[in-house]
Order: structure tokens, then C-alpha cells, then sequence
């Protein structure tokens, strides 16, 4: 596409390659930003050029910080009881939203032979550092990780690893989403929601 | 939603503003951002900042541009009889790969008394002096503006406009879009498909 001017192209060619952005929709998001103010234009711009280079990973739970030690870490108000191992960044911000209000600690991803992730790409020897130094106070690990099949793997073998701690280990609960129709659900979910039944709570 | 860093939460800021980008997508967006490498981000934010700055608007067609005229308005290879009369530059990008080979005027948008915009918000006095400087060589205006309420409004105020010069004057022919299903069609689409049927050619 020769007859954009160069340093538009350059802007869109930058969006497409965002997940989940074609270059149509690039196209379009550009063409907007030309119709806005150069000043915001200018300060969007520096704010993303600034974005990696202003933050780093917390020594503690290895999610994106702008301190050593996060907020959430740094937080007296928090329980040191329960440690939540997740998988990415944004799954803490997905879990923050529920109330829960012990640690994370951020695994990097999942094991994924496929992708070439095993153990040692993940920050296991670094979770098990972590609930060596904690043990005293460290009551429940829960390995909150996709319920995907590689997510599953992941879970299995850091049950594994962190068996000689004599934690209580769990995971969150497989069943039927919230808001969603029975007669929808794949045989999986079912059957997972099935072999988790719960006794009703009497009133 | 504290939790991030502030750095982190300003740019997902930025983005959830983009037209059809929600706080869901901006957040994905910028993790992704964050497991990229620190040098693209910040070409990605330069070239981003940079954008207003390094386009002007092309003094022939109004379209955006590197140079005072366009790469459109300066090749010699097109056709100087016809003149396209478009809403918006990424018209001019949708109608440039049909091989349509004249050349283009960007009015600016399309008449809208209900977002106030009326015919001196636009580039109608413009559009009418360049087809007055460019009357000689002319043979042919085709409005190609949406095919909505507005856009036909503005087209025909626009030939209104444009009939002293006693040219062609002709817009986009409306009817049934390629691949598409004709129970599907809506009754005006039908209605102007039936109004503008046309000869089956000879083999």
C-alpha cells in the first residue's frame, strides 16, 4: 500500500501487529488519531514509548511493578496465608476483582512442550524459593491457572513440587460459568461440574 | 483499578479511547506490549507521536500527505478527466484498490445538521474552485459518498452546487453487494437494485 504517506504506514503497520488488530482496523485507528489533537497524539506516543523502560518486575510476586516490591505485596492489610499461583500479569488483574486478598506469585506462563515451555522457563525454581522462605506463615497454595489442558499439566506438576511442604494445595473450581445455559455446555464442563457437586446450603 | 502501575494504567488508558477498544482489549493490548521487547515499544511510541507532526494535509486533494501534493495528486500517470469526491481519506484507501486511476478530493466528512455540521464545515468552497481552475480538462465529478441519509444529502447539495459547470456528474451505483444473499437484502437496497437493474451483456 505505496500511496499512504510513509509515516502513516509505519503507525499502522505498528498496530496490526497487536493481537486481534487487522490492518483494516489499523487503518481505522490511525486515521482517527490523525483527527485528533497532535498534542494527545504527541503524549499517547511518549506514554507508550516510556512503557517498558518505566516499569520492572516485582521481586517478590514477578508482576509488573513501578517499585521493587508491588503495591499488592507491599500491602500490610493483605493475608500471607495464601499464596495464588497464576499464570500471566493480567490474570491477577481478572482475580483482584473477586475480593480475594492473599499473595500471587506470577508463573510466566504454562508448561507447553509444543511451544518449548518446560519448568525451567517458567519461574518455578523461584516459586519454590518463595514458599521455602514463607513456609511458617504460608497455610494454602491455590494454582489458579487456565482450565486448558496445558494449564492442567502445569498445575499436576507443581503438585508435585511443592508436595514436601505439607500445604494445603488446591485450584479453583471447574463447572458451569455463571449466567450461562446448561444445554450450551460442552460434555467437559459437565462433566466436571458433575464430579464437583456441591451439597445446597440450607437457609 | 489501583493495582497497576500507574505507567502501565495510564497507556491502557490511552488505549480503551480508541473507537472500539474497550478497558478489556487496552489491557490485553498493553501486556502484550510488555512481553515485547523494550527497543520496539519505544519505536512503536516515536513513530506513534511523530504522526500529526510528519503529515501535512495534500493542497490539491486535502488528503494526508508527506509532501505538499500527494504521491496521488503528483503522478502523471492518472487520469485528469475524472475527479472522485470522497468523505474521508481512508475512502481514498478503499477506493484505490479498485483500480480506479483519476484522481480524488477529500471533502472532510458529509453534511449533518445533527452534529452541526453544515456545507462551510466542510471543503465545498474549495472543491469548487479547484474545479474551476481544472474545468478545461475535466469531463466527470463522481460523488462517491456513503450511501446513507447523509451521504446523499451531501451529494445532492453538491450537484446543485457543481451543475453550473455543466459537467458529468455521477455517484456509486447502489444495489446488491457482491456475495451477499438476496433474502437477506433490506427492501431499500432491493428497492434502488430493482430502480437501477441493468441490460445483461452479450457474451
Amino acid at each position: 500500500m505505496s500511496i499512504l504517506p510513509k509515516s502513516i504506514q509505519a503507525v499502522i503497520d505498528q498496530f496490526a501487529r497487536l493481537p486481534g488488530i487487522g490492518p483494516k482496523s489499523a487503518s481505522r485507528l490511525v486515521f482517527y488519531l490523525l483527527s485528533k489533537h497532535p498534542q494527545d497524539v504527541r503524549q499517547f506516543g511518549e506514554l507508550l514509548g516510556n512503557l517498558t523502560e518505566s516499569v520492572v518486575l516485582c521481586s517478590e510476586c514477578y508482576n509488573w511493578s513501578d517499585a521493587p516490591r508491588c503495591t499488592l505485596c507491599s500491602s500490610e492489610g493483605r493475608s500471607t496465608h495464601e499464596l495464588m499461583v497464576v499464570a500471566d500479569p493480567l490474570d491477577v488483574v481478572a482475580l483482584e476483582r473477586t475480593g480475594y486478598d492473599g499473595h500471587y506469585f506470577v508463573l510466566g506462563g504454562v508448561i507447553s512442550p509444543v511451544h518449548g515451555i518446560g519448568p525451567d522457563e517458567l519461574r518455578v525454581r523461584l516459586l519454590l524459593e518463595k514458599v521455602t522462605r514463607e513456609n511458617a506463615q504460608l497455610k494454602e497454595i491455590i494454582l489458579a491457572l487456565d482450565p486448558s489442558l496445558e494449564g492442567e499439566a502445569t498445575a499436576l506438576y507443581l503438585m508435585e513440587q511443592l508436595e514436601p511442604f505439607k500445604l494445603r494445595i488446591t485450584r479453583l473450581a471447574r463447572g458451569l460459568p455463571i449466567g450461562s445455559d446448561l444445554e450450551y455446555a460442552d460434555e467437559l464442563t459437565l462433566k466436571r461440574a458433575i464430579d464437583g457437586r456441591q451439597m445446597i446450603e440450607k437457609i
